[in-house]
């Protein structure tokens, strides 16, 4: 009897792990249903991967770590995707380089539809025969790559917002939609009080190896910020010469801002002398002050934040006021907020990234796995800096209070933002 | 009577005209059949354009010179595309970056045609309307325009060759097919007598303004090969070291030489030891020795010369020599075929363009015209050597004795080969 | 009486405060000593500064943050100056851009050297005129810009290591000395216990600003290397494939490897299929396996530690380490030497900077002081890592156990190396 | 008697070589008298070589090409400045990168000194022992060597003028001297008839290989000014706009516009709207309207014919037009001077170096000699342009009516200027 019913959980777990899949897969799908073949092709710049190549590449994630060696006489869709469609992982064997992923127009849109749909059959038939010896760890495995789909999920719309940018034509990829009519609100501080706490994320839950492991940190008291920076405390900043003070920048940060230019956050245009725009996927519109700002670098997130007198949370900082709070009132769309009415630590997740003061480090006792998943995050530990919380783009349920992003100190092209620390 | 008589001519001359120039159009969407909407979108290098780019480049140059100043009340398709598909004209305005060609994924294929089809419908009202006042300056202009759509047919060919060469699946444009009978045969010298000579075009039918004037030059007495060089010569080039001993090259090749990693022409591959293939736009396969080389720089051109003891021909040798040889046994296709067993000077047209020793420059008393035109040919005169002949992939009918092609001296994408000269 | 008491001590302290500068300025003209005034121009790369450039920017430093401000009818030795020695500050107006440093053949050594007695002239007067109110202030101006004349004094031996290794001819800066007799010995682990433990600079002596405020860190027990690793070791890692094996290396030193061509340490040769020579201020010689690695990234050390199966303390690890250790046999010179017999965490001062696993960023509660000097370390606070301990280069009694130095992952031209770390 | 005759002859030849070989090796010292030690090191780009480079790659030169193949047991002044001074013949080995000349403070310019008094004295040995049968091919070669002294004597003036400009002191290389009273004067039209010319050297004389064969050159008449263009015309074309309209402009030059950001000719600077100085190597001074312009590109001489509705000359009429005239009237000193007042084709050496039409390639018939003075000439016939006349800092001497200077046509540091011609 309870043979049976051991079955029987199994095969719900089963059931639900497949129903899971199936639904990830198809909201990727979904995302790309408005753009053509031509949209997908396009690589605006190296950061930025088509988005045909996205739906290849989390297909072949599915083929490599979980078909090729678990299921019984898989045989892989075409042998050159192995080459064509590896990211970054060195042990997976050579790849293409990736600057040049925008020049492939073969593999046409249609075959790799036809690679998704052949890896999605497949791992139908994993999925319903997997003995319940193995279930554990190959569930984790899924889950891994599920988590990966939706991390490329965000990034589809992040690279074709640029990719459409970047077209003089400035196309929209969706219509827009009536938007928020909270009239946004003054900022005020919350005071976190300090001690020994522990942060990092600890066996309840998927997390990806990088949160954890869970470790006790010394904290001394501070105060945050209850919603994000707005557009609107950005235009002062740049009213008042932010980008032309070098005061306010670390040496590197006012390094780029020379080398590239910067003015303003990416996506905003001056249409007229202090009249803005900003591009957001819905197309072209007046800048929004009661919006949180969006697009913006570390470094310009840093610079801000000493022009108000303040400063950035570090990580630590910023997942134990995100415990201490409900992590309601998320938002989810193609553009972040106003923050509503109601008190307390708001905009929290699903809204834009929010950076942090910490470099994107190990934590203590932290190693990576063996193989090629031990590539996933351990090789990107050095010149990143950590973002916490989770932008509108981000999939529902994929983010945590625990959950580590990470992006270069000059990216901007990614949904980040900011929150302010004080003392 | 013979006010009727010139009326008739006239309508035949404009339904000549309208006639050629469909055709001429034609030809060109002839070429892109083959092609996905995707496949028309890459650019592989800053010198590649991708198709779909060449197919509105085309339309923009009708609308620019012929229908926005000679049809009454011509709407422009797009008002955004004088800016997208301008490809060089300082006069015509600012225009989009050469380098980012390959971001467009708006305009789609389906709206350049259209586009295609928008101007050619105007282009059929012009011709059909226009005043016999008119007619020779705008059948120039039309003439011109039809002689630019096939630079830019041969350059679609060129092009995508580089472009499925980029792709690691290297794709075939179209598939292989029989291939020439010739045994190949040896090179002979035809000697031609010096003296006081005229070279370049006058009068009689259309030429580009950088074949002009006819003008008279002192020659001394040359042989000059009878065909082209061959894979099998440059084979044992290659093997003797001549990409790696510098006594043969220039300076600024030997750079080059170095920068790039040239081993052999563009296009093949050494895939064992001393066994190597070509890439054409059939596909990969062995080495024919037979065929003319092609694919090659000046440099390349002008270090083989001079390991074989012998030099490239002026253009002005070039020119006398071709004057003096029928210019049958031309070839058209996808790549070059060896030479027949016929006697004489073969291989002049139709199967590469000749590397000459001659610097791209003015004729004595040349003047670019007037306008945005004068950009045409009269501005790239430095830094570029001139070509003779014809390459397989040149449309039938469009080169001519007088025919100046130029390239810099690094560039190997297009259909470059060399016959040789001697004192 | 006291006020007269007080009123000697003043002229002690001001006496001791002269004698100090006069030492440390003197020994930076010892280190040039032996240079010729074309070695004090040469600039090898960006990183570097000509010995001569050093020279005027320790005098710029003082005229700018001591005698302009502080000295009564001080007069500038030379107004182009302000513009030609500014290394960084913003604050401090324009300047020469850094990578022409070696393009100043005027001001010649000459009028560097006039420019120095005119300031050391200037800070005699200043230091022997100054009000009893001003003391403490002045006191600690002057100190920071004799810590600042330090760091300047390891760099020029850094700076011209790398000119004279970058000299085909490799000249010695010295003729070699007798070396160390130690016969090297095994590495031990120490193991430091764990806890609430405190870091960072606190009030007595001087310190640079971000080496506090002092603060709590939670720490876990940690194992300790006794001594640094040594060239033996780390030439274990080069012939085990170290520099070729992706697996051991974060992803930008991976990317670094292959775009720098590194195959060991800067400074090392392999003259022979595994004999290696090194390079070093007293010239070239075979490499010694018992001596303590130095030039190496913290890429490479990263890399190693990964290798070894252990890890790179953090820096809070180190600083606890040091505080519990006996600071003594330090050593000093041109080059590292091997550890000595004794047991007890050694080499930790006086042999090469220890790169640690930690970001350089501020310790909670540090804020930039306020204007130029605000810029000395501040702005650098990302993208770089810290190193501890100090370099058989580093002027003795310059480096204390909170001292925080810090470059970029890449940089390998100073003196760094490592000790490793474990759970 | 015949015989002692021959001796005798023999000996004066042998004695004024000698005395000419002297002659010149002093000229080179004379001009680096008032450079010290550290002015002589610098290297300001590229192009530009340390003097104390020029002084030691002449001394190579003659050890190279004369004395270690000639002169029995010569001992190499150093085996390792066979390395370092040589320029760029590939035939006499591997060589010292050219951007890495400034990097060389070993040797310093005493040992420098030393090396060239070392190949004087065996030189001196060698003229003097020359046997008969070797004499006119020895000879040949010093002959070589000298003019090759010239051409560097011509370039340590260029390049030091080029060093100072780019320290922010702008030192005076000397100090000003009273400039010419010529009050400037119109320019005027010299018709020359064409025909079927001969030009380039034949025989008599010394001259570079590339100055032949003399062969023949079918010309049409034309028009050639009697002076050089002047600073006041160059600055009406700057204020028509001639830096901002590509209209006047090759492709390749109005990029070079672009990126290089030229508004005018280098060395000059606009103090305030509309007032510009120019620096020269006796230092900065208001520019002079009466004199002829130079430090201009090919590319800025071109678009100023184009904007003057004129033309370059080519190098064949430009020859045609000097053999005509008296070649007297040349200036030498420091900078160009304005014409006199009389009559004639005026100008033609002794200023600035003209830029023509031609780009440089060799004439019909030349052979590059064997070995590696082969590469002294011969290898640079790619993407450079002809220069005809001698400037001011040219040796008087030096040049000749068939002399064939080169340059690339972006090159703006020599003392490059220009003379219109007109169909």
């Amino acid at each position: 009897l309870a043979k049976v019913d051991r079955a029987e959980r199994t095969d719900d777990a089963r059931g639900e792990l497949a129903a899971r899949y199936d639904a990830v897969r198809a909201a990727t799908l979904a995302l790309t249903a408005a753009l053509s073949a031509e949209d997908q092709m396009v690589q605006s710049m190296a950061d930025v991967s088509p988005t045909k190549w996205h739906l290849a590449h989390t297909a072949w994630f599915f083929e490599t770590f979980l078909l090729t060696p678990r299921l019984a006489d898989y045989r892989a869709f075409d042998p050159a995707f192995a080459y064509l469609f590896n990211s970054y992982y060195e042990a997976a064997g050579e790849r293409h380089p990736r600057p040049a992923r925008g020049l492939l127009s073969r593999p046409g849109l249609d075959r790799v539809l036809a690679y998704r749909a052949h890896v999605d059959a497949a791992m139908a038939l994993l999925l319903a025969g997997c003995a319940a010896t193995d279930r554990d760890e190959m569930a984790a495995l899924v889950e891994l790559g599920l988590n990966h789909e939706q991390q490329h999920q965000e990034l589809i719309l992040s690279d074709i917002k640029h990719v459409f940018w970047t077209n003089p034509l400035r196309p929209a990829y969706r219509p827009p939609a009536p938007r928020a009519a909270h009239a946004g609100r003054p900022a005020a501080w919350i005071r976190i009080p300090g001690g020994l706490v522990q942060i990092g994320a600890q066996g309840d839950g998927f997390a990806f190896d990088n949160e954890g492991p869970r470790h006790k940190v010394w904290l001394e008291s501070f105060s945050i910020s209850d919603r994000l920076v707005t557009c609107g405390e950005w235009l002062e900043f740049v009213e008042d010469g932010g980008y032309r003070r070098p005061e306010f920048w670390l040496s590197d940060g006012w390094a780029a801002v020379q080398r590239e230019g910067w003015t303003a956050p990416l996506y905003w245009t001056e249409e007229d002398e202090g009249d803005w725009s900003l591009f957001s996927l819905t197309g072209t519109r007046p800048l929004d002050p009661r919006e949180p700002v969006c697009h913006v670098s570390f470094y310009e997130a840093d610079a801000f934040a000493r022009w108000a007198g303040k400063r950035l949370p570090t990580e630590a900082e910023w997942e134990v006021a995100a415990q201490a709070a409900a992590l309601g009132e998320e938002h989810f769309g193609l553009h972040p907020a106003p923050a509503g009415a109601e008190a307390g630590l708001r905009q929290l997740a699903g809204q834009v990234w929010q950076w942090t003061a910490s470099p994107y480090v190990s934590y203590p006792g932290y190693r990576a796995p063996d193989g090629a998943l031990g590539e996933y995050n351990g090789k990107f530990m050095a010149n990143q800096m950590v973002l916490r919380g989770g932008a509108c783009t981000t999939p529902p349920g994929h983010a945590r209070p625990t959950y580590r992003n990470f992006y270069p100190p000059a990216a901007r092209w990614m949904f980040g933002g900011l929150r302010l620390a004080d003392a």
